[in-house]
């Protein structure tokens, strides 16, 4: 299981709005072939393993991420194709996170002799696909906090002034992780400040740009941002409420922009929620929230933050510099306080990243 | 030498104003005997090294962290006794970091036919030792900046409520520090609200507390503070400036407290360069800075850290909470902030703690 972990991971990122698998054939204790799912509208992890086994797969055992599909959808069933071949035994990591469907790659196996086994390497199969499992059962993406800060929490130095606290080596993580997101959110004054392009940059190898979105409840951006005059294959995307100047939605729209209007929540800012679920409709199972300070804030204060990335840089901003948060206040003290979990940390060149999973025990 | 280095490490936090020193005997590829400087008054880790090695001394060679000493102190000089004890080579770690004796033991070693090398592993031999070479050459203490800090860089979830954000493994590891540093420093508003007693508590052993100090510019201290009515083999030293009530000082005196007057600065905050060359005459070597947020932005601002723990507990504290530091502002980027070098990083329970060193590079 731990090699179809390996093979799953290959996928990362590539696979939305499908998850991530990988899967193993063993054959005499030895491993005869592997396959992982590669991107939507392609083969499955299963089918891309027995296709490399061939007739190897006869009599053979499969350890596969997660449950075969049973369904009809952009490719035939996982589970026939499995029969077919002859496979004797599969091993699942995790069932179908879908509860319509959840059991019945099994069960069709199961019905066709095959023996079956489930929740080998569970938690760290999950961990695979936390997004595609979040943007399943409840229909809006996994949100990622992203932020570089100083030693005393500020996002920059001084106020109104771009430019990163962090390092060469944080940044270049930075580009690996838009690679394996959906979409890309900042609020506007971000955009007003950094004036970024939110394009994924890899050295060496091709990025694919996640979709940008922009909050921008009054919709005063800048009609010469660089965001609106991308050439890039993902669209950008504007948030922001009804009511605002038409015509200069017209000329947005005129120029490849997509705009969406959304409520206003209790606070005066867009709602949230209504952004997440409009970007989980069409089909994105995973946002990085970039900055700034006041969108993050939003963004915890909902509750509405799965994980969180922060990378340290050893330097201290002082008083003018920019908060990581604002917006969010904690009345009771640390019970009250939001809280990572599965906390995790990696150095990178002299910055330190401290990332983990929001504690859901309160909410 | 690496023993020689592990031996010097147990006298750490027990030899000030002494340097922590370790030696090693070898004779024929074997270690014969080791030895440590274990508190001030006592042996040094050469005569201790020797004694355990006896006879076996003669035609052996010690490695030794640090320059053996040329002069009579509390006790006679080590480079006698090896040249008494018929040591054949002398490897040394570095030499004596006071420049009026730098290089006189070594001088003396060869003098009387003992081969010497010198250098070797120096830096981290020089590590062991900070402090104490700081005190030496610059006749001020060693400056540590410690503080528990939440994600945002707040230290505490609601302004004048105490209460730590971090968890019991870093409160432990704060404690084991506590016990390796001559003082321990805050200003008033901490003592206010947290009414500490900045003792060392350690399970299951005795630990050392520190000198107390307390920054109290106008002399506002509550007088039945738990600070200034503590059993301990440690006194509480108030720090205030002069034209203060005379009465509240004799009566604090009385008490036992010691009330010393400095300079006011430019900025009207006590001199704390005053502060710390006070502390240097008392034989105070290292002291460690812990709080609150006024504090730590003044000793950053006039450049009196030498060092920085700061253990980030994975919680957000938002906008009631208090910076870790206040009166601290750069102008001119990430090229004139304060920034730290040779970063570790360990994690304390769901803790982490980053620390370095200051760079000096622009001070």
């Amino acid at each position: 299981m731990r090699l179809a972990i390996k093979e799953a991971r290959k996928g990362l990122g590539r696979t939305s709005p499908n998850p991530s698998v990988g899967a193993v054939i063993v054959k005499d204790n030895e491993v005869v072939a592997r396959g992982y799912h590669k991107k939507a509208g392609t083969p499955h992890a299963e089918i891309n393993a027995l296709a490399a086994a061939g007739e190897l797969a006869k009599g053979a055992t499969m350890y596969v991420t997660l449950e075969p599909c049973n369904h009809f959808g952009r490719t035939p069933p996982c589970s026939q194709a499995l029969v077919k071949a002859g496979i004797d035994r599969v091993v699942v990591g995790m069932l179908d996170p879908n509860p319509l469907v959840a059991g019945s790659g099994i069960a069709h196996l199961k019905e066709h002799g095959i023996s079956t086994m489930t929740g080998i390497l569970e938690e760290d199969c999950h961990d695979l696909n936390r997004p595609f499992i979040k943007y399943i059962t409840r229909s809006i993406p996994w949100v990622i906090l992203k932020a570089g800060v100083s030693l005393d929490g500020k996002l920059s130095f001084v106020r109104g002034s771009g430019g990163a606290v962090t390092g060469p080596e944080s940044h270049r993580a930075v580009h690996r992780l838009r690679n394996r997101v959906d979409a890309i959110l900042i609020g506007r004054s971000t955009q007003e400040i950094d004036n970024p392009s939110l394009t994924t940059r890899l050295p060496g190898r091709k990025g694919r740009d996640p979709v940008r979105v922009v909050l921008d409840s009054n919709l005063i951006i800048s009609e010469s941002a660089k965001i609106l005059h991308l050439t890039s294959e993902a669209p950008t995307i504007l948030f922001t409420q009804k009511n605002v100047d038409a015509k200069k939605v017209a000329r947005l729209v005129a120029q490849g922009v997509q705009v969406e209007m959304v409520p206003v929540d209790s606070g005066g800012g867009l709602s949230l929620k209504s952004v997440l679920r409009n970007l989980g409709e069409r089909g994105i199972t995973s946002v990085l929230v970039e900055g700034g300070s006041r969108v993050h804030g939003s963004f915890l204060r909902y509750h509405l933050i799965d994980e969180v990335q922060l990378f340290y840089a050893p330097v201290f901003a002082g008083d003018n510099g920019v908060s990581l948060l604002s917006g969010l206040s904690v009345d009771g003290g640390r019970k009250d306080a939001i809280t990572l979990e599965r906390i995790k940390v990696r150095r990178y060149g002299d910055d330190v990243m401290i990332s983990g999973l929001i504690s859901t025990d309160r909410h």
